[in-house]
């Protein structure tokens, strides 16, 4: 890496854009624990975390299967957890694969299942404080995304309004599950925030399990089902984002989708535009086709990548998907599986390549 | 047609097997109402259904966007429902399409969902005695499917057994949506009467939003949605069947799996062997690759066909999904969204179209 990329940002100000190379677009940072945050919360809800002994965020009765979820190697010695160490997660990831923009996701989306909502707009807003000062000022190559408590869409909206403006806030972040679809009106005060401050949507795997069963046949029995079924979260957002008409009330808002795979999105446009073609007259808002839709407001990451036995098939997938302004690179850094820029890919023609790698997420982040 | 294939089943009794072009593999007779089936109800459950003025199944709150779900010409004048009166039925479908044989699935999956499982049980062995007398009859074209009682397997499995011998039953159906998980062991005794009598499991479209939310985000607002949602529960039960063992238990077991498209099946093979070679030591005993373990037990039906605005591309989903073995033709007569055999389709090379209109479903169902 170059010097210059790790001064801090304020370095950077002014100067022409750089050329990008590699955007990771899902990268983990941690906390220590909650104790990180404390000094970011009002006096009340300090005293609440202690009071309670509050320790970690609702999760599904899913145990994780490899590692607790998490890289080994990416724990900071016996302290903390993986991704909690800023100079560690500059060196294994932004140095050894040369990243040159990092979009941090952290790992607190399941702030949304707290059942106090205060609780969970107070511990966002001490989430992005400390991100902010523990990580964002570290390094120019990091850029964040919000916090914000989904279950109280007007403080979500305050959230995002009191830090949206940021050069480097890039997103909100939030699951894939949810306690209702995202389309509904109950969330527009969001997407509406998020279009005011120009941030993207960022919807992240996770969140199915805790506040409705992970399936629509319930409740599976493994981590390896939990798993595989998180795409169907994201099946179930895309048709609810575009039936209920977000993007006609939010014309310039954009999702970023990570972590829920990418191959099913062929399918989701195929039969929603079938089903439109006949059922339309329930929902005479929808006056554009429901897969031009999709194309034109979802971007998808990579990581965990597909990997058919024949990589033809993959590409077959990335040509139906428009993967050319639709898919951008991630890592998952420093999660179990990991996706390496350098392996986890067939080979591609070098102009997708870029794309994959930069250039979709240059133009969705303005980077 | 041939005039053959008009007679009643015994007929054609120890002939050699026929030449097969075309087997319908969803096709669904309907009551013109609960009285049709009051005489094959024992005298305690008539007086029931009399008593509480039963007349419907369990449904989700989604009524359905088009024509109540059915072709209104398919409806007998003023009296029952599209798919109630024989001649009409093969006139429209047998008849006019040259249809060789059609698998009858009738609309009583959600049976499945009353919460007095005594009543589902004699309500589906009146269902199926009624469809013996009064469609397999009728037609040697005809095959029947078993309704049971999936909340009771024990019961479920005496019915298959009383029933499952008869060479004109040739599955047992239930719906993609349920309870819980298939491969859950609590299903167990009805896969194990299925391979016991040599019957395919048909699980079709239906059946989510009753017991649990269609979608692990929730309730959508729209049968647009609902609809679009249904290939989630196909998914999920795949997976489930897959992770949970059941094939290993029940080596000769075949699934059926009707109108929830298939565009998906790709993307579920790819992540779950993708997830199974990380995370195998939580199901040990699946020493299979989950897609090797798909391709071999599962079978999938055509419509809703999906439609991409590129032929080509469904044909690379087809090499995909190996639908030479694995894809069979269905028209869902006398839904909404019937498909029929001549225009629903691009122009496929002749041999995988004679596997996909017919080879497939002989070798399934014995034909």
């Amino acid at each position: 890496m170059s010097a210059v990329a790790h001064e801090p940002r304020s370095a950077l100000e002014g100067e022409s854009p750089r050329e990008l190379s590699l955007v990771d677009c899902d990268a983990h940072h941690n906390w220590r624990g909650v104790k990180d945050v404390l000094p970011y919360l009002p006096r009340y809800w300090a005293d609440y975390v202690i009071e309670s002994q509050f320790k970690s965020l609702p999760n599904s009765p899913y145990p994780k299967g490899v590692g607790g979820g998490e890289r080994v190697d990416a724990r900071p010695g016996d302290v903390g957890s993986a991704g909690s160490d800023v100079e560690l997660f500059r060196r294994q990831l932004l140095d050894e694969w040369g990243v040159d923009v990092a979009i941090l996701t952290g790992q607190f989306y399941n702030v949304a299942f707290l059942a106090n909502a205060g609780f969970a707009a107070a511990l966002s807003s001490a989430l992005n404080d400390w991100m902010i000062d523990t990580w964002l000022s570290q390094d120019a190559r990091f850029r964040g995304s919000l916090t914000v408590p989904m279950q109280d869409p007007q403080a979500a909206a305050k959230e995002i309004d009191r830090l949206g403006s940021r050069s480097d806030i890039v997103q909100i972040l939030f699951s894939a599950g949810s306690r209702m679809p995202y389309g509904q009106q109950f969330y527009d005060p969001i997407w509406e925030a998020c279009e005011r401050n120009g941030l993207v949507a960022g919807m992240h795997f996770g969140g199915i399990g805790i506040m409705n069963p992970p399936t629509s046949a319930g409740w599976p029995s493994y981590y390896l089902e939990w798993h595989t079924d998180m795409s169907q979260a994201f099946q179930a957002q895309v048709i609810s984002l575009v039936c209920e008409g977000t993007f006609q009330k939010f014309p310039s808002l954009r999702f970023a989708l990570s972590e829920g795979g990418f191959a099913w999105m062929p399918h989701v446009m195929w039969r929603l535009d079938k089903n439109w073609k006949a059922l339309r007259s329930e929902c005479p808002w929808l006056t554009q086709k429901p897969s031009e839709i999709i194309v034109e407001h979802f971007r998808l990451t990579t990581q965990p990548i597909e990997e058919p036995d024949d990589d033809k098939h993959l590409l077959q997938i990335f040509e139906m998907m428009d993967a050319e302004h639709t898919l951008m690179f991630s890592s998952d850094y420093p999660h179990w599986d990991f996706d390496s820029p350098q392996q986890a890919f067939p080979r591609l023609p070098a102009d997708l390549k870029r794309r994959i790698f930069a250039e979709n997420a240059r133009e969705l982040y303005g980077l």
